[in-house]
């Protein structure tokens, strides 16, 4: 199967999707902060109850400031220089709410904002911002019973080396001793790694608040890094990309190390995958190759399953699908209202106003961790 | 008890510490490979089989790029621009083995080097370089069974938060469902936090071998954030730390969160403390104040232990001060002959070759935790 088309296309969301607009306000709000993802005591970036971003850079001797981020296909936002030697700018219009990779060019080089944390996207760590959501309820840090996330090291023979994964284990995963877990493998995107989904996606956050709440099964999530092969800068590297090596990691090699050393049920019923763009289509082409190890899948901004390819396959409980607005929807739409037809439980989910961004995302696990093994 | 001079010294000697030289041999060795802690695909920095830095940076436009990383006190390595945009240059002499942090001084303006991974100290993301070092194989990866690092949320009523943990547990720990464990408190230095200790200390890798070898008891490692007040960046936060705080949360929050969510022996005979630089002086206070809780104690260039001070309380088990060769090492040699002289269990261990700076802790755990726990 060939989907360099597909990861190209996915590529190029992912690389538009960082500067989407919404409508632009006529005066701008004098109430900007902090960003949330600044590093300890940076009073840059900035963001204000509208989603504009301000920037404040130091770099007394260089003639030209710019930021990434900004109007779609603008070419980001240019800072003005002060007496002061500071660069400083706000973006020509509010930016869509949640999380936003950018970086700086600074005389032609590139370089991260030094007030902000870093996020690995695009093949490197990237300056994050974070614009308040309505809804960022879903992944606030709460005074409720937390999980634990986890770096493993298991053991590959593929690949000869230890390779690293994160597992989330739910609130009372130390304290119940003999209680056994589902398991979701949840993959990030194309130019991220296995830090993803903890960071920027805050899985850890969503899936504790659920399960306070009571909305959702308590169950470990698995991430690991979806590339095996030496992966260079820039989207050339998805053309160089083979997904076999990836499986073979996946199912031959984490799966029964995390069923012998996490306390598991470890059968396709309590064993779901999910991810996101380019985590997507390998959950896709993996659920499909596997499907008496998986039994729920999920692709969020990362491809459709059709009936067609099911067929005759041991039948998921599951089909979760998933987008951004700003993407396609009406294709997660009608794939799931497709495979409704013909007797899946499929599901679409929309998110409102984002992009191919984490703010689908996040979205989309808080949708979709209520709909896993609950059977 | 006023630990401002202290304080003060120590945050002299962590910026001192960076960039001292060894013997400058007379030819530079043409054998410069890429640091392992750059980022996926990138060629710069490199490093020579001498300790040698050679540094790549692209900024076209940029008048002038320095690196913070050089010879001692004569203001790092100064770049200079090719034709091709590139800015490149290589340190006057040879680096001490082991981790560095370091920053790029692009026009005048403070950046990170985009080729490598960012590592927390001096308040803020910096970026780290690693000099191969003769004993590196003591926290090589190795295909030996690995133990976990996982990150924790301890809820604080004392600072009104939940407040973020890591903590290693040894290989099997999961599978050796009713074993109970010892507990080493592990602090950071100044300006870093709770992820030193795994990124640049590499203390899983390290306790991992030491176990494969037989050479240390299985135990848990815990690491926290060792201050609670805020923090603003420069030398100036230090004038406002307060110990008081941060024992509460170490004592009556953390302390008691791990004794009920992991299996721990819980008593001070198994629970020790140690840090490194200013987790060297708070564990020195808070062993004093809290000699009930922690049986041994474990300072890392970071202050010393007197027979006086001890008097009258419950006495430790162990007591290690370690310094590089490159700090006093006689101050730590001197206080562990006085204290065998008065009848304590007190080991004195330096780390030649280096300063202040992580080889030396990644050496000093390496020695450490042999020793521990082995009553």
């Amino acid at each position: 199967m060939n989907y360099r088309p597909l990861f190209a296309l996915l590529a190029l969301l992912a690389v538009q999707g960082i500067s989407k607009a919404q409508t632009t306000p006529s005066t701008v709000a004098d109430d900007f902060k902090q960003s949330s993802l600044n590093q300890p005591g940076q009073e840059y970036p900035q963001v204000n109850s509208q989603g504009y971003a301000r920037f404040k850079i130091k770099a007394p001797m260089a003639d030209s400031v710019k930021v990434s981020l900004g109007l779609g296909g603008r070419g980001g936002t240019r800072l003005t220089k002060g007496a002061d030697g500071y660069f400083t700018g706000t973006t020509e219009g509010p930016m869509d709410e949640g999380f936003h990779y950018y970086h700086l060019t600074v005389d032609g080089g590139t370089f991260n904002d030094p007030g902000t944390l870093n996020f690995y996207g695009s093949t490197r760590w990237e300056s994050g911002i974070e614009i308040p959501a309505h809804d960022s309820d879903i992944y606030a840090l709460k005074d409720v019973p937390h999980g634990h996330v986890q770096q493993i090291l298991f053991p590959s023979k593929s690949t000869n080396t230890s390779r690293r994964a994160y597992v989330y284990t739910p609130p009372g995963y130390e304290k119940e001793r003999s209680k056994k877990y589902p398991v979701l493998y949840l993959q990030h995107g194309w130019g991220e790694d296995e830090t993803a989904w903890s960071n920027q996606g805050h899985a850890n956050l969503i899936m504790d608040n659920l399960i306070s709440e009571g909305k959702s099964k308590p169950f470990i999530i698995v991430m690991t890094y979806g590339m095996t092969n030496e992966v260079r800068p820039g989207p050339g590297a998805l053309r160089n990309f083979k997904i076999d090596a990836f499986q073979t990691v996946l199912t031959d090699e984490l799966v029964p190390y995390i069923d012998a050393n996490f306390r598991t049920m470890a059968d396709r019923v309590h064993r779901a995958m999910g991810g996101l763009s380019m985590g997507g289509m390998e959950t896709h082409t993996i659920t499909l190759a596997k499907p008496e190890l998986f039994g729920s899948y999920a692709l969020l901004s990362g491809g459709l399953y059709n009936a067609k390819e099911l067929e005759g396959k041991a039948k998921p409980n599951l089909i979760f699908m998933s987008a951004g607005s700003r993407e396609r929807p009406d294709g997660v739409r009608n794939a799931a209202t497709e495979l409704k037809g013909t007797g899946y439980n499929a599901v679409a989910y929309v998110s409102e106003n984002t992009g191919h961004e984490f703010q689908t995302w996040r979205r989309s696990l808080h949708e979709l961790a209520p709909m896993l093994f609950t059977k």
